[in-house]
């Protein structure tokens, strides 16, 4: 499995300034968010990205790409039909060929060396199947992600053969359908914002879209019918997504980047000093 | 001294769209930093604005002022002529009057429940004449600000006569020409980025125009001049002021914000969850 394409979803009318945040990477440098997931995705060895965008985004997204902005493709969104309509809009540029998908609201900060897109990359690879990163989540934050349920993979890495898939269940369905055998009371597998597919999820995707066509379009009951038919993999990734979206998000990204970065130390000193400038 | 209006300055073409940077505000409330500059002078009487911005930006920075819009103008800096010339844009809209006066990349964040901008104007009001906010302030940051030096005002509150006004002085000039009594060594009055000034202000900004056309024109020279002509002081206000356009600037007044709000507790969890999840 060679992967040299990546997908990143940002056309969600809620969230389409995010990508465009910007933000100080890991080597001090001031980059948007989208740029940020560009060369998260580039540094695993993909060549070409393509960015689904809403209506009259192209131009604002092109200048936040940085170097790499003669790589990336734009796709348009015409409406916001759903966020796996947003991933079939990218059907003509990934074709059949497995492709890394990145969802532009999201940045993922790994813990060690290794990038969570390499690291997800390289499971996909040696098992030549989809994977979707995950990460054991709260069962209060159930409301925010899809999750999956399925059973454990021999071997030495957090991997998990796909069962079901469910967006934002409530804590009773998720207890009843996706337990996961080896995880802590009260934590579930939830999607990461990172996947590797291929041509098959716009087959299950139009497949969907037909059978309702007014209705919004979900990955998740698509992914769900990808685990009914093919090995499809979860990997829990060493690392954290932050939702730049959510309440502090971007606080919270920039934190983990600044901690994961060169700037450690002197962020580390400057909380300090704020901490205790502001006591209660 | 009855003090109505206040002036915010974000025509510097490098900063231009710091004042648009969203943030959670004390309340948990997505703001502009505009905005919250705004709120922060309102709350403290202000009862009209004006913002002087680059030509083309009327519109952006109208949508970020929220629901205090139809309180603002707007006066357009034609080139970037230097901080003290944006100044000088707002003198139509002041006229002769006290106003305070806000840099729209500094926000303040007071230490207690007075607001900074409201414990200036109290200042002011009482001492009938013109004040800037001033913070101690690290020699190594000296690069960064204007810096005064005077001589302590008795009374109970941190308060001093201004003799000299210098911006960006070196930390050998500052020893010589800067020296305020009362303070620990190494430190140095630095504007806080908020004053209370009047029509004066214009006319000595006017003076040095007209003495040097060509060159751009800083704030300081005339503050300077001020000093001499006029009782001055400067005031160490209770709280910080945090430079959204410094490198993590954003991060620093985003969690500033937050510990001095009602989110305080729930950013402090996540802060200490984060720093264990990302040991060096």
């Amino acid at each position: 499995m060679n992967i040299r394409k990546a997908l990143i979803t940002a056309a969600n009318p809620q969230q389409r300034q995010l990508p465009l945040q910007m933000l100080i990477g890991p080597q001090g440098e001031a980059k948007s968010a989208l740029r940020l997931l560009l060369e998260e995705a580039a540094g695993a060895g993909i060549e070409e990205f393509c960015v689904v965008v809403g209506p009259g985004d192209e131009s604002a997204f092109g200048e936040a790409c940085g170097p790499l902005r003669n790589r990336v493709h734009f796709a348009v969104q015409p409406e916001p039909r759903g966020y796996g309509h947003a991933v079939l809009c990218g059907r003509d540029f990934c074709g059949d060929a497995p492709f890394l998908h990145l969802v532009g609201d999201h940045l993922p900060v790994a813990t060690g060396q290794v990038s969570c897109a390499r690291q997800l990359i390289d499971i996909a690879t040696a098992h030549n199947c989809p994977v979707s990163a995950v990460q054991p989540t709260r069962e209060h934050l159930l409301t925010s992600f899809g999750a999956v349920g399925g059973k454990l993979v021999g071997g030495e890495l957090p991997l998990y053969q796909v069962e079901a898939v469910l967006e934002k269940p409530t804590p009773t369905v998720a207890e009843q359908e996706l337990l996961v055998p080896g995880l802590r009371a009260g934590f579930f597998l939830c999607f990461f914002g990172l996947h590797v597919l291929d041509g098959e999820i716009f087959r299950l995707l139009d497949e969907q879209l037909v059978a309702a066509p007014d209705r919004r379009l979900s990955l998740s009951p698509a992914l769900h019918a990808l685990a009914g038919r093919r090995r499809y993999l979860a990997f829990t990734v060493a690392g954290q997504r932050y939702d730049i979206g959510a309440p502090y998000g971007l606080l919270f990204a920039q934190l983990a980047l600044a901690l994961a970065g060169r700037d450690r130390d002197p962020v580390l000193t400057q909380i300090v000093e704020l901490l205790a400038q502001r006591p209660r």
